[in-house]
C-alpha cells in the first residue's frame, strides 16, 4: 500500500539539494516511488487507493537523520555526573555506575535512547557498546535502523570477559542479522589505551570475513595519542595505517587531536570520520579539523556520542553544536555552513555506513527514512534558508511525524511502535531496583 | 484571586538553592505568598477559594528566565545571512536589511521574538535597539517583563538621524515607564567604534538622572578593541572606567577580550556581563573569560543576542552553550557547571536589572514569574540532577507554562495572550510588501 506525503517543503538532500515547494513525496512499502510538485505526484497515482495521506502544509519533509557514533545503553546514566575532571568523571563514576549493569539494563536503556532518537528526528544511528543483541531487539522493538557495534576491549568489562568473547558474539550477531533489512553490525575495537594493535588486527580481519564496518575511537584524547606515541612510536592513524586497517568500511570516531600526516592518511584511505562535537566539548577533549579532514577527502558524519557526555541524543542540537564550534575555535565564521552541517547529518552519515544508496535523501528508489517538522512556528518564522534553520533554530520537538523504511513510528508526536510511558515507568524501576 | 502550583518539583534557586520535591507554589495577584511540601502549603489555604489550580506531577517548576542582551525586533531577519565573513554579514546583508524597517517592522519583529520567548521559557528580557516605544508596545500585548534599551549611536540608523534625538526618546520613555510594572528603560550607546566618548559620558549621566541602567556592547571583538586602543590609547573597559562610567548599574554585553587590567576594573566597578556565548561562537568574536570575570566580583548574566547572530532566542540552547564553550575553550570540563549557568540565567539576569529582590527565584514576596516543564519525556529520564537536565537536556519546548508577574500567559503550550498564528500571518505579509 502507498502512503503520500503532500503539500510539504521536500529538502531532498540528492545530489542537487533540491528543496521542492509543494511538494509530495510518494512511497510504497519500505520504497519511495515519486517525489515532486504536488499535483505532478497526485497525478501518477489517480484512482489508486491510498493506505494514508499525510498532509504536509507549513512543513519541512527531510531525510531521518543519521547519528553516526553513540553508545545508546548508557541512556541509562543521563546526568548522573557532569562538570568533573575526565578521571573523576570516567572511573568513580560512569565506569563504576556502568559495571553494574545487566543485559536488561542494555534492553532498556537502549529502548529509553531509541525512543529518545524517534522523537528527535533520527531514524538510523550507529551503536557501540556490549550485548549487542539487546540493543537489537530494542532497534526492533522500536522500528529504528542501525548499525550495531560490537565492542572489543583487551580487559574485563560487565559483559565480556576478554576480547574473545566479544568475538564471538561479533560471528553470531554478524551471521543472524545477516539479511536483515534494518539492522547491521559492525565490530568495534574500543582503543588503543584499552585494545591491543593485535587485536585490532584480528578485528580487522574478522569484519572483513562479514563485509562489516570496522568502528573505533580514534585520537579523541591528547593522552591516547601520547600513549600510542610513547608504546608504538606512532600516532593512531600511522599504527592503523601500517596494519592496513583503514579504508572504506572504517568509521574513527572524533579524531580531534590528528596531525597533517594523519589527515593525509586518512584522506588517503577514505575513511569515514563521525565528528562529536558536544561531547567533545563536554569533555574538554579537543577540536576536530572539520575543513582539511573535508579537504584531503575524508567523509565526515556526525554522532552524539553517549548521553553520560553530552547528555541528548537529538542531532538538532548537535548540528548547530559541530557549526559552531569550527568558526569559534578556527576563528572564522565562514567554516561549517549549514548545508555542510546538514550533509554530515544525513547523506554523509549513510556513506560513512555504506547505505547511500538506501537512505541519506529523499529520492525515487531509496528507502523511506523520512521526517516532517513544523515550520509554522515562531522560532522558524520567518524562512529565508531552511537549511540555516534545521542547523540554527530547530530542535527534535520540531519533528512531528518520522518514517523508518517506510513505517510510520510517530505521526503528530504520538510514537506508535511502543508505548511510550510505559518505558518511561520500567526506567524508574530497574533504575530503583539498583540504588 | 489566588493560583496554586502543586505536586512538582519545585527549583527555587533561592539562596540555598533549594529543590523542593512534591511542592507547591502559591501566589495572589503578582506576588508569590508561599511554597513548600504540597500538603502545607494546602494547608494554610484551607477553605478559600482559588483562580485556578496547576498540577505539577512529574514537571519542575522553576523561576522564568532572564535573557540579558538581545535586540527582539531583528528577529525579523532570522536567518537571512548566516555563514559569512563577519564584514559581508554585517554590511552587505544584516545592516543593508535593517535600513529598510520602519516602526511597523520594529513591532512586529518584536511581538515574534516575543512569541518565541514565551514559548521557551524567558519572562524577562533586556532589549538593545530603536524605536522601543515600539517594543514596549509589543512587550504590553505579551505580558512580558522587559528592560527596554535605547540604542545610541552618533551615526544616522533608520530610527534616528543622530544621538540627540535618542536621548529625546529615552527621557520621553523613562518618563512615561517610570511608574510601570513590567517596563524599565535604560539607555544604551551602541559601541565605541560607532559612539564617540563624549556620547557615553552623556549618556551614563542622563541614566542616572531617571536611576536607569546603562548598557553598552564591550570587547565583544578584538577589532574594537585595536580600535580603542588606537584612538584613545586604552582598552574600552579603562575608557570607561576613566571616566567613571562603570558601576552596579552597568550591563555590558559580550566581554570577549578583555586582559587582566580590564577583569579587575570591571570586578571593582561591579559591573554585570551579558555573556553571549552562541553569538561570540556564530561570529568568531571571541570567548568571555568566565571564571575569572567571576572571581573578579563581576555578576555574570546570560543572553541570546539577536536573532541574526544566533538565530534563536531559547535561553535552554543557550546555557548549554555557556556551560561547554568555557570546558572547551579553557580545557577544563569543570568549568562553567550546570549549576553556575543556571544561576546566570535566572538569579544573576535579575541582579544584573537591579531586580534580584523581585525576580530570578521563587520565594514568598518576590513576583510570579514562573515557568513549569514537562519532565516526563524520554531525553529527561532519568533525573539524577535537574540542573544538569535543564542545561544539558531540556530544550524551549519542554516549557509547558509561563507565568508572568502572576499572569498565565502560556499555559500547556497554548499561548493566552495573543493570537499566535495571526502574528506570523503578519509576518508574512509584512516581508511580502517589502520583498
Amino acid at each position: 500500500m502507498m502512503i503520500l506525503i503532500k503539500n510539504g517543503t521536500i529538502l531532498t538532500q540528492d545530489k542537487n539539494r533540491r528543496v521542492i515547494k509543494d511538494g509530495a513525496v510518494l512511497f510504497e512499502g519500505e520504497t519511495i516511488k515519486a517525489i515532486g510538485q504536488t499535483k505532478k505526484v497526485e497525478s501518477l497515482i489517480k484512482g489508486k487507493k491510498l493506505e494514508k495521506i499525510i498532509e504536509a502544509k507549513g512543513k519541512v519533509v527531510m531525510p531521518g537523520l543519521v547519528n553516526a557514533h553513540t553508545h545508546l545503553a548508557m541512556t541509562l546514566l543521563r546526568g548522573l555526573a557532569d562538570d568533573l575532571p575526565l578521571e573523576e568523571w570516567w572511573f568513580k563514576k560512569i565506569f563504576s555506575a556502568e559495571s553494574k549493569f545487566t543485559r536488561r539494563h542494555v534492553f532498556l536503556g537502549s529502548l529509553l535512547g531509541g525512543l529518545e532518537m524517534i522523537k528527535s528526528g533520527t531514524t538510523c544511528f550507529v551503536d557501540f557498546y556490549y550485548f549487542e543483541d539487546e540493543v537489537a531487539s530494542a532497534v526492533k522493538e522500536l522500528g529504528l535502523r542501525a548499525n550495531l557495534g560490537v565492542g572489543i576491549l583487551d580487559l574485563e568489562t560487565f559483559a565480556f570477559k576478554n576480547s574473545p568473547e566479544s568475538f564471538v558474539q561479533f560471528f553470531e550477531l554478524a551471521e543472524r542479522f545477516r539479511n536483515d533489512n534494518l539492522i547491521r553490525i559492525s565490530l568495534a575495537p574500543h582503543m588503543f589505551q584499552t585494545t591491543s594493535r593485535e587485536t585490532y588486527k584480528k578485528a580487522k580481519k574478522a569484519a572483513g570475513r562479514f563485509n562489516c564496518i570496522m568502528q573505533t575511537h580514534l585520537a579523541e584524547t591528547k593522552a591516547e595519542v601520547d600513549f600510542c606515541r610513547k608504546k608504538y612510536g606512532k600516532t593512531p592513524a600511522q599504527i592503523l595505517d601500517k596494519e592496513k586497517i583503514l579504508d572504506g568500511k572504517t568509521l574513527l570516531a572524533h579524531g580531534c587531536h590528528l596531525d597533517e600526516k594523519d589527515i593525509k592518511i586518512l584522506g588517503k584511505n577514505k575513511v569515514s570520520v563521525a565528528h562529536c562535537p558536544v561531547s567533545n566539548m563536554k569533555l574538554a577533549s579537543g577540536v576536530m579539523p572539520l575543513a582539511r579532514l573535508e579537504k584531503a577527502g575524508v567523509c565526515l558524519a556526525l554522532g552524539t556520542d553517549g548521553s553520560c557526555s553530552n547528555n541528548s541524543l537529538d542531532m538538532f542540537g548537535e548540528m548547530k553544536f559541530a557549526a559552531l564550534l569550527q568558526k569559534s575555535f578556527f576563528g572564522d565564521p565562514a567554516l561549517a555552513d549549514s548545508q555542510r552541517v546538514l550533509d554530515m547529518a544525513t547523506i554523509n552519515g549513510a556513506r560513512a555506513l555504506g547505505l547511500e544508496k538506501e537512505i541519506g535523501s529523499i529520492e525515487p528508489g531509496k528507502k523511506a527514512d523520512i521526517i516532517i517538522l513544523d515550520f509554522d512556528q515562531p522560532h522558524l518564522t520567518p524562512v529565508s534558508n531552511i537549511a540555516s534553520h534545521l542547523v540554527y533554530c530547530a530542535n527534535g520537538a520540531d519533528v512531528l511525524t518520522s518514517i523508518v523504511n517506510g513505517r510510520v513510528v510517530m505521526e503528530n508526536r504520538k510514537v506508535k511502535v511502543i508505548d511510550e510511558k510505559k518505558v518511561l515507568v520500567q526506567i524508574k524501576e530497574i533504575l530503583k531496583l539498583n540504588s
